[in-house]
């Protein structure tokens, strides 16, 4: 694997340590700035924006102290100025299965999007 | 919006169509061939690969001559060599939240991940 889908993939690390955390303060450090971001939590509707992702992530972090949560599987896909994460999110509640896309902005890769949803609970449920 | 994003668009609007029309022969041509690719369909794990992506539209098409299918509140994120759309596949049977990844190859964009999630069904419902 080279040097840039290994840092994609601490990126990816470092995202999931602060979701963990419930660490408001690093989790605002890992997103774009120079990009437009985006974010899609489990069930929600997509939300638009830096205000709206950050909003977001404060209310998920309000009131908890963290959670238990692996992120498993990890898949890089890389295309050179971007990337992006296909993993599984295993928590106590269930399983999430995670886009995360990351583009470099400074020699970082920066989070542009999150993207949560539902695997089905019932194993062999393959419907569309 | 410029002509890059434009032509993001137009690559999502043909997805949506061929995935409307059942049509397998147009699905293959959409998807990249110099980079990796992957798909989460509502429900299923993530498929990893040329192979399983295609096998999986195959599966999908099988036996139906397409669905009603509008892909509504498209919004481009753009990357210079890649780009994202985010937006809301409305199906009578519901909703389904997505985020199409498109690269660029030989001045063409092409599909390089489609993750389609069910959005929560209960109003108000933001549980994460």
């Amino acid at each position: 694997m080279n040097n840039q889908k290994q840092a994609v993939l601490e990126a990816n690390k470092v995202f999931y340590e602060a979701f963990r955390r419930a660490d408001y303060q690093t989790m605002e450090t890992l997103w774009a700035t120079d990009h437009d971001i985006a974010v899609i939590h489990p069930g929600w509707s997509p939300l638009h924006g830096r205000k709206a992702v950050l909003d977001a992530w404060r209310r998920i972090f309000d009131g908890t102290t963290g959670s238990n949560m692996n992120c498993t599987e990890a898949t890089v896909y890389f295309m050179d100025a971007a990337a992006f994460v296909v993993c599984i999110e295993r928590m106590p509640e269930g399983e999430v299965v995670a886009t995360n896309i990351f583009v470099r902005e400074n020699g970082e890769w920066k989070l542009t999007h999150h993207h949560g949803g539902l695997i089905a609970q019932i194993a062999g449920d393959e419907s569309v």
